[in-house]
């Protein structure tokens, strides 16, 4: 099969194919037009500012590999940006070891730093033993939702320890859109903006400068800039009702290239118009922003640790 | 396995098990239930008014029998309305004259008039010619888009010759909630509640009696009612994109039921608080409301006329 020459450099051989555009890359312009992707997102929703102190949410998975990198490139532009990264560990034996391994090498590399919590730590306790004592079973919650609840709380902490102004998260054009169509499914009562910069009296915005980049290209740019790939897969990953979802949602943009865009412009477009509240309602233990009267973050915690007494 | 007594009347076996509620029901609790959800769908939207001419669109599937039935049952306690029956024959040759013959024999059951109008008629060409002379594939479109394009059309035509104030379709939750999701995939621009009384000036409102109630219920009802089935499939079934949005669908209730009602309820906030805009555009050739110049059933007639001619 002749491929033909890249559609940018009309030279070099391509070897990435953009089905819902038609355009041909080469490896070299690949990877640029890469980065001006995420430029043209922090851009376009105002993600970042010149100024800001930007803690990187990173697990260790190739997509917040590939956000540290790009964003560490970006801000060489921004002398008066600071980037620092936060892992949390949530205790998971093995498997959180090996991706912690290949982080610390790649912050270290990069001279940014790292600064590690862990559900220990926090909270008193690991996710590992919430699975195996049977608490997450006892609260009819999967582990997954324990986990990412209690992580997207844990990040909040170390940036503010850290005096943060944004937190930027790996997010890509899947999770987002997959995200909303599990808010619709569920009935979520408050949609809303996914990974845009929403700012409010003493919350630290969180922004996900991947929303526009697919899966597939994160996964080639991180081939072709040797970032690592974790192997394994958490042992604990059965959210179901996500994966039907994603499932779905893969197959369909797969048969008609851009149907993840068109959903995720459309929907955003819908949401625009909804005026949303000027005031935030506050966690009446933590004081962080919520919908309830108690976080989710803290009742989950509360349960746990009154189960793990008894 | 022992199912206990109907829900509802507490005596009789129940024969359908509701699972998103847990509501057990006999046959004759289920159908007084499915006429109640019909009558409540109705006045909690306000789809339809005491002294409406309504025109009921019907294909002859269980679907739109069911509509005629129940609508009829309701109506005796509204003096003031009056219910008509309209059919488009798109000209899909024993198809369409099979699902004919059962809709005029209910239609003259019910003393309802019965109003018949064809592509051929109306537009000069049928379905069946449209795609057996490689028309419809030389336009790029499927038989299944023509087809809801034109009928729907046809429809508005036989409404106003009829002196309607309203269209009742039987567009079901399923139908609703597919429409919604491949709205979003497909990138719409103007995404409008389905099936509910928008009124403005000159057009015919459309409304969807059975938006809230799920498929097999009303397939249930049907066989309850003695409605015949439309045995045969239509032999152009192939609009892929639907397809798969309602396979996905239907499994994800299956398995998490409830939330096409979900998706429904939370989708459907959010468009009302999206402004409409209250000037109605008009096709500059048959003046029916669209959002474009030409409306889509009049660029499709105009393409497929000047096709034939060549």
């Amino acid at each position: 099969m002749n491929l033909g020459v890249c559609s940018s450099c009309g030279k070099r051989s391509p070897i990435y194919f953009r089905r819902y555009s038609g355009v041909k890359l080469c490896s070299t312009c690949f990877k640029g037009d890469f980065i001006k992707r995420v430029r043209r997102t922090i851009s376009r929703y105002e993600l970042l500012r010149y100024d800001d102190r930007i803690v990187v949410a990173v697990s260790g998975g190739k997509d917040s590999l590939v956000l540290l990198k790009v964003l560490y490139e970006l801000e060489q532009d921004f002398p008066k940006s600071e980037l620092l990264a936060a892992s949390i560990d949530e205790g998971i034996d093995s498997y959180r070891l090996d991706s912690l391994r290949t982080l610390r090498k790649i912050a270290n590399a990069l001279h940014i730093e790292l600064h590690e919590l862990s559900f220990k730590d926090l909270y008193g306790f690991t996710l590992g033993e919430v699975v195996k004592l049977g608490i997450a079973k006892k609260l009819g919650l999967n582990p997954c939702t324990i986990c990412g609840v209690l992580r997207r709380k844990a990040l909040v902490t170390v940036a503010r320890r850290l005096g943060a102004t944004v937190i930027a998260t790996a997010h890509t054009l899947e999770d987002v859109v997959q995200t909303y169509l599990l808010n619709l499914l569920r009935g979520e009562k408050n949609i809303r903006p996914i990974g845009l910069r929403r700012e409010a009296e003493d919350v630290i915005p969180r922004v996900a400068p991947l929303r526009l980049t697919p899966q597939r290209e994160i996964a080639l740019y991180a081939y072709l800039e040797g970032i690592p790939f974790q192997s394994k897969t958490c042992p604990y990953t059965h959210e179901s009702m996500r994966d039907e979802v994603r499932n779905f949602l893969t197959l369909y943009d797969y048969k008609y290239p851009g149907s993840l865009y068109a959903f995720l412009n459309m929907f955003e477009r819908i949401l625009e118009k909804i005026p949303q509240p000027d005031e935030v309602n506050r966690c009446e233990i933590c004081g962080e922003p919520t919908d309830r009267r108690i976080c989710r973050a803290c009742e989950i915690v509360l349960s746990i640790k009154s189960l793990l007494k008894n």
